[in-house]
């Protein structure tokens, strides 16, 4: 077995989701991830744990879906997860649009029935992961050696170290009140962080972590943005968005390419047409964009903004949580001629923070 | 995909566990099943049931049972267990071997640890079948290209022609009092069968299926048995068992290979040296046999007799059931020169039934 997915069990295991004795523990992987799950049970059974393996099966997944024309809530999954203390989930699996074919409304009808499901599921401690396959390798433009080699960079950074790295950020943004974005010649946004809370995102849910984030306040925000990273999704790439904001509400938008996609993002409710999150990228072994956003929002020199619903944990008594069906995070490069500011105050200039 | 895999995985919904619609299902297939997994979601869509897809890996197993020393009844899976309707289980796997090198105790202390999980799954309508692989090829001595069609063949009898068939045999033996084995010049066997009852094995609980069985009364076994086929066990192959019964107790036995095997079911506990099951094979597809129980059992032209504990539900008022730790099923040729007598009438000589 290749020794980088032992090393990266063992950042799951210790690190992520911190497994003790006698948890009940699910291993959620695709089929072709046995070796990360084999690593797993060596750990597991060290750390006198009680684990059990479920299909991450997408093949599978779309073979229900595509044949049923309602569903229910399981009592025997969600029996499972509310009686298990620890998830650990990887995505992999040999084609990411394996669910292509699906009809989303039939997607949304299954995430509804399941949604009692994944609240049990977000109630345990949970790490959701990446093993490397051939077809994340493509969707990211890599061959899979090189894929490989990105993925266990990016998972196996000193997240001690990282931790304190964030926190310089974290300080600055929790003792701040507003923050202005200006990168290129058409993105000059301002929003107000006042009251609200920065967390530090150093590998635990997500692995890999390598963020800082918060909610902005939910009228403040304005001016305009260029997210000139792409967005996918349900399988489509939305190129070149550019959303003005006023105070806090899009007011205008536009993209280069599939525009039909944020028309239906704005159009789900109210709040999508509101910012829930600014994201700050700090991974810096994320050097790249590679369509799977467990990478892309962490990816080093970036930052990101989600329109839609916003982390409570994030937003401060008194501030309004933005609710909304949709969180959407767009992403821009913020290496080149690009500049954070705290209240006036530099933090990052063309992608160098002012503490590193 | 095999045309073959989904009239297996409907066998498996529609017979063997008769899924309805808002079951909880759980499918729980190896890796290398996944085929029969999508298979089997497509179906499950279509019944309205609710699948939950476990992974069967033997590699994780054998990771975690060689990393552990002490084993817990795990909630979760108890739970998940609890609130099922219906398990379906598939063997396969790359290599039947793979749990050649975990202690033999460790199995037996996380067995007894999983217990009340196996009562639990036992307490769902379920079914054990084998998915075709590799491993399994090699373990029968046949290219993975004849295996998958002795597979598939085995498991699409017309189930309800077998069952009407082997009624024959139960009504039989629920109507007489004494079996009689003669084969060749060593084995010469009877028993008393009063009271209890005959099952009539058409392909549920099991799949492929095809086989008669019933419980001796417990000291009535009287005579000598040559089982000429091999029994696997823990990785070791038994030759040539032969077993002398007096007042039903084993008295004397040997082997021509690996008789210390033998000593070890005898010696674990007292029922072990009684008979708990008498079975007759009738799945005339099964032509051979393949070291795997779940098809040499019900292979045609056969006996097996099980020393260690009895299916409860074949045993009548008033009789013992025979209850060990053990149950281990011998197999001996009926093909040549063999007869089964009922009350001194015969049933099958050289294989061929007087009802067939």
């Amino acid at each position: 077995m290749d020794p980088r997915i032992r090393d990266h069990a063992e950042t799951i295991v210790e690190h992520s989701a911190g497994v003790e004795a006698s948890d009940d523990v699910i291993v959620y992987l695709p089929s072709n991830a046995e070796d990360l799950g084999v690593a797993l049970h060596e750990l597991l059974g060290q750390k006198g744990a009680n684990p059990l393996f479920l299909t991450y099966s997408e093949r599978a997944e779309r073979a229900f879906l595509r044949n049923s024309d309602e569903f229910e809530t399981p009592d025997h999954e969600l029996a499972l997860y509310e009686n298990a203390d620890v998830t650990i989930i990887a995505r992999s699996g040999p084609n990411p649009s394996e669910k292509a074919d699906v009809d989303p409304e039939t997607t949304a009808a299954y995430n509804r029935a399941h949604d009692p499901v994944k609240k049990a599921r977000l109630d345990t401690t949970w790490c959701l992961t990446q093993h490397p396959s051939s077809g994340y390798a493509q969707l990211a433009g890599m061959s899979t050696e090189e894929y490989e080699e990105f993925v266990y960079d990016a998972v196996s950074l000193d997240w001690d170290a990282q931790r304190e790295r964030q926190s310089n950020l974290v300080d600055i943004l929790n003792e701040g009140s507003e923050v202005r974005i200006r990168a290129g010649k058409e993105t000059d946004v301002t929003m107000s962080i006042e009251g609200n809370t920065a967390a530090n995102d150093y590998g635990e849910a997500n692995l890999p972590g390598g963020e800082v984030f918060t909610a902005p306040v939910k009228d403040s925000v304005e001016g305009t943005v260029h997210f000139d990273l792409p967005l996918y999704r349900q399988g489509r790439e939305v190129q070149d968005a550019r959303v003005t904001f006023e105070n806090g509400r899009v007011t205008a938008f536009s993209a280069g390419r599939n525009e039909d996609v944020l028309t239906g993002v704005f159009e789900t409710d109210e709040a999508a047409r509101y910012l829930g999150e600014l994201g700050i990228g700090m991974n810096d072994a994320i050097d790249r964009f590679t369509s799977n956003m467990l990478f892309d929002e962490k990816m080093g020199e970036t930052v990101h903004m989600a329109v839609g619903s916003a982390y409570p944990q994030c937003v401060g008594e008194g501030n309004e949580v933005n609710d909304s069906a949709e969180h959407v995070d767009m992403i821009l490069d913020m290496s080149e001629d690009s500049v954070i500011e705290v209240d006036g105050e530099v933090v990052q200039e063309n992608g160098a923070f002012i503490f590193d």
